[in-house]
């Protein structure tokens, strides 16, 4: 009673502030808004929803489905109708043909369409049930209904028809939080970590439920919640029990947890000799802990591991595989259907032989180990082949393994595109990723590929992202998991009807700026291919210059390559050859410049700077007008914003603004102290109209940012 | 317009609510709430703010306090009334002498009212001016008002009487954020630092205004941006740029920014070739650094620094004393009227000769000093001679230097009493500090006393303090810092009828509570004295047994030297005579046993464990005893929140519930493990009636918190 009653005022509030400005909003709703719709669009929802009719007993995932119905009911219309027991015209019914003998009829015209839809999909119908005259919210589960329920309050939050069905594509539909028991979190830009290990299991924050619904809203089914730089304390009797009560909260909500796990936890908890994963010590201490971890949590997903990357102890310390190290692990949570997801990021370990070409790693150590791993494993695989950049190529293992089912990993925080301070929607990344992929690799990864995993950008912050903007990138990652051939443009759409409301005075702007947005931090950090010559370890800023530091590929300098005579890293066959891991079809393509996307030039040629461009510019003189496009975007991204001003709730438009502002320094930042070095290396004059850096090069070199966020 | 729209409708809201259970609130309006008020009540404050009149120009202070009042009372009253331009009945009015002629005038008869209250101070009167009745909030300057306006608001909401005048006791009214340039917080359990530097300058968030508008309502007047454990960078340009952002949004509320100094700066930054404050390299870089903040913060605070402290440069690492760090930073700022609080809370360095006693070294490094100090240099002196133990008596040094302005500094945050999730009210150990020193030291106190410093437990969770109660020590130590002379439970019914609403159901009940909290905690975990007994670096809980960390006075056993002929720490004549820094009244009465507060019994005491106690029972017996209450009280407190169910909105109940169920396993925790570890010292058995431990001693020294949070 008391959610009805208060979200019914709150409509009440905020129909009466309809005629004033927009009320402040500071972003803790997402796109679970629900504010009140226009008269019209009142009238034809309400028509579907005289009543909500659930046949059969509730659980709590009915429960939660009918809550948020009427959650949302109650603020678009300023009223919920309470649940009814029978079906009447006008009804809002959720039904599994468990519950409603009609849909498993043979004679039912939804039997046939409900069998194609799985375990999770759903269907939205107007028809009739009983004689009456109903909207129908049908699946085969009770989690279906679920996803069901939220499609349809999306639909009637956006105005689009509500008559849908739907399916996932993936299985599996992961965030993965880089967070640490600490509360820190390793490339988070939004607050400490949302899961508070130190008050749990006890104290359980109303913020995880509201997780769970935002998450279930998308079709996100799984999370795992600590970093893949793990700790051996996370698999202990007090964490496990913390993990549970997270567990608990999020199980109504079709929600899994996961842990990530340190490959040497049972000998750092000095409870074994070794980490072997042959050692039958060690496998029955990971057998033992899988049956602790099951029994306080029956649904438990399973492990994720980084192993042997970057400094993580992994099977290889022991001299095996791994397939050793991922099937040891999966055979521990296999008796009770637990999956392992085993990261393929991986570069050589320090001090031994280092591949030509970072790019080249995975695959050469992944790919012949296809067709070894254990049936519950995955293996996870970054969206390119070094390490989110602002743009990469599809990574070359997509397609290279048709015997293992694979993960695709994208990070949805931003830690190479201006954090949550800088405007990037990352749905038109997601979209080239998957686009090319399934383009290129056709069948091999469409059979695959089974799930996606994001690592998240969700923080103690009371917006969750770091920035109004950045909830669009948690939001695309969810539809894109669901539909990995959604549209960006769509999401985008759909995202800023429901989180700014469905003014088509705002919606077609704010959808224009999300579409230019990440094209426009990619111009002014890395355009035409460059990558990875960013601040070293806060990833912040420009860098290009570095050329000092450990392993050669940690440096700029390696990847940009750029000297008196060209730039850029040759990846063909008179490079590294990188371009053999893909389709011949591909590797064709790109093996000449001519023919390979601009987008990706420098990233597979080395070119001289008179190089002749498309544009008829040289590649100096193009490298240049890029660097000009991103800062004049970012500018345009500003103004466009400035004139939105009178559409926008004061609360975000100024938080908003001044986030823009800083962007706009940003890419001038990037802008002049990348002119400034390619300059010095290609020794050429800035041709007439190019505006020269504000700053030597030297000045660009002293700035430093101690105390930058999100190195956990 | 569109504050007052919103608030109107809010309260309309909220009272169509009022027949409905209480609607969940999230803790973030703190005290200023303004939620409506009875009918009654809103008649009688309706009466006496008709309409708002300032007379003569605004300022961005009296802005801010008219702002305030129409926000108090939109929200109590559902309207809240325009300013208006002239006096007329009905009128709340807001004055300065400069603002309103007659104030000024010789007729006047608040004129000599007015001249007592200073600069800070405000009087509210019912009175007739210039023909009309009205209720004037009067003062000597814009901050004043300011004041006087929260003090309306508050009264208006608390159904106080709505005439009184008061003013500040001591001048400065700080607090102390201990919050890292990474936004982690040495000894914070509320989240992160609410200083977003990374995001700073550009970004300024809505709570930097609300925070000003708290600690504005409670006369805060000053604060330290940052740790006292502080970094060199802090001093560089964007650091500063940084704290000027967040200058320029608490200015308008009257409050000025301090920053930590670390004393080694110059040094570090490489600017100097030492930090000898009496070198001139040293003291001119230092007058640089301060005219340089000056020009981006034209009224900074000045600095407070921790020097020669837990491994913190200073002075002595140049043979140079306190007072010469002190006045060498002294100088720098004094141009700009700026202030140095130099902190006492000191021991020896590593590798030096160690006191006999911790508990006398601050005294005797700074006793000496007394009468050296530069004018503008303040002392900062913690409430007791250790470390913000849950009780301690007050510090020596206290009464001790009648030539040197001091400052209390207490620690608003709960490092040793339970972090967020235990209830200790710590308005009763402010009191009690406060009281004690009065009483015994007199008139040097009074003298001396000049500012009160709370180290601060705000941070970036939604309640702000880390729990809802905890927001009660916030206010308290205001409250206090305001009017030394305040007592506990007043301030308590004050909040309590802020933070739940004037309730006489509900009030009372709360206020016992937080009455009770502090001393439960003090009976579980450290009883009749007992201090320094806890868990090493993280410092939550029982730890009595550890023996072997590197310095003697670091470990426990240290302190309360329990062994099989007695337990405490003789600081008489015969012990360490810490006693004798105490005036001679107190140092009498404290050298017997007998005459010897229990609280502080074994503070002062080695005593067998068969001393007989005024109870009758033994030492042992009765430190038992003590043990139970602890643990019944905190019973006791959860019992009496869950019978308080039905009045208390269904979110903050939840939250407290689970705090008070984790807090009583605290307690069983503290008392199980100090009853069986002071077992195995005295070899004494348990008297009837008293439940053994559920555990063997060797369980409790197995069990270990990685991860804690608050250690920066």
């Amino acid at each position: 009673m008391r959610i009805n009653f208060s979200a019914a005022l709150a409509a009440l509030l905020l129909t009466l502030c309809a005629t004033a400005a927009a009320a402040d909003e500071d972003g803790y709703d997402l796109w679970l808004r629900y504010r009140p719709l226009d008269r019209a669009a009142q009238a034809n929802v309400q028509s579907q929803a005289r009543s909500i009719v659930l046949p059969g007993a509730s659980s709590p995932t009915t429960q939660a489905a009918v809550a948020e119905l009427q959650r949302g009911l109650a603020g678009m219309l300023g009223k919920a109708p309470a649940p009814a027991s029978r079906i009447a015209d006008g009804a809002l019914l959720l039904a599994t043909p468990a519950r409603l003998p009609e849909l498993a009829a043979a004679a039912s015209p939804l039997r046939a369409e409900l069998a194609t839809l799985g375990n999770e999909g759903y269907l939205l119908r107007q028809t009739r049930v009983q004689g009456h005259n109903v909207t129908l919210i049908a699946a085969n589960s009770d989690i279906g209904l679920l996803y069901g329920a939220y499609a349809w309050l999306r639909d009637a939050g956006t105005g689009a028809k509500l008559e849908a069905s739907s399916a996932p594509k993936l299985s599996l539909r992961l965030l993965n939080h880089w967070d640490n028991l600490d509360r820190t979190v390793e490339r988070g830009y939004s607050g400490q970590s949302i899961w508070d290990w130190w008050a749990l299991p006890d104290i359980k924050d109303q913020r995880y439920t509201d997780y769970a619904r935002a998450n279930a809203s998308l079709g996100i089914n799984g999370t795992v919640l600590n970093n893949v730089n793990s700790k051996p304390e996370v698999m202990t009797a007090p964490f496990i029990a913390k993990a549970a009560a997270v567990a608990d909260v999020l199980r109504p909500y079709g929600i899994k947890v996961y842990l990530s796990a340190r490959f040497s936890t049972p000998l750092e908890l000095k409870e074994t000799s070794t980490a072997d994963p042959l050692s039958p010590e060690v496998r029955a201490w990971w057998q033992r802990k899988a049956d602790e971890i099951y029994k306080a949590i029956p649904d438990f997903g399973g492990f994720l591991v980084k192993a042997n990357s970057e400094g993580q102890p992994g099977p290889q310390d022991y001299h095996r595989t791994h397939a050793d190290g991922a099937n040891m692990l999966a055979a521990a949570v296999a008796p009770h259907k637990g999956i392992v997801m085993w990261r393929a990021f991986v570069y050589a370990p320090k001090g031994a032989h280092l591949a030509d070409d970072r790019a080249r790693q995975a695959y050469e150590e992944f790919k012949p180990l296809d067709g070894t791993f254990a049936a519950n494993v995955l293996v996870q695989v970054k969206n390119g082949a070094i390490d989110f950049q602002p743009r990469e190529p599809f990574h070359p293992l997509f397609g290279a393994m048709p015997k293992t089912p694979l993960m695709m990993e994208f990070q949805i925080t931003k830690e190479y595109l201006g954090y949550s301070t800088d405007m990037a929607y990352l749905g038109t990344l997601f979209e080239e990723t998957l686009e090319s992929d399934t383009k290129t690799a056709a069948g091999a990864v469409a059979n695959t590929l089974s799930g996606m995993a994001g690592v998240a950008n969700i923080g103690s912050d009371r917006n969750w992202a770091g920035s109004q903007f950045d909830q669009s990138n948690w939001y695309a990652f969810g539809r894109m998991a669901w539909n990995p051939q959604a549209k960006a443009r769509d999401i985008a759409v759909e995202w800023a009807a429901l989180t700014f409301g469905p003014d088509k005075r705002v919606v077609p702007p704010i959808v224009d700026m999300m579409m230019l947005s990440r094209e426009t931090v990619v111009n002014y950090m890395t355009p035409l291919g460059l990558h990875h010559i960013m601040g070293t370890s806060h990833h912040f800023g420009p860098a290009p210059w570095v050329d000092n530091l450990e392993r050669p590929d940690w440096n700029p300098v390696y990847y940009h390559r750029a000297s008196r005579d060209g730039i850029g890293f040759d990846r063909t066959t008179k490079g590294s050859n990188a371009l053999e891991q893909y389709a011949p079809e591909i590797a064709r393509q790109y093996a000449d410049p001519k023919t390979t996307p601009q987008q990706y030039l420098l990233w597979f040629h080395h070119l001289p700077w008179d190089y002749a461009m498309p544009s008829g510019r040289t590649l100096w003189a193009e490298l240049l007008t890029r660097y000009d496009q991103g800062l004049a975007d970012a500018r345009a991204l500003h103004a466009r914003w400035v004139a939105l001003k009178p559409l926008i709730d004061a609360r975000r438009y100024t938080e908003e603004e001044q986030r823009l502002t800083r962007q706009v320094n940003n890419a001038i930042l990037w802008r002049d102290a990348c002119i400034a070095y390619f300059q010095s290396v290609s020794g050429l004059a800035l041709p007439p109209g190019v505006q020269a850096p504000a700053h030597p090069l030297d000045y660009y070199k002293s700035l430093s940012y101690p105390y930058a966020p999100g190195r956990g």
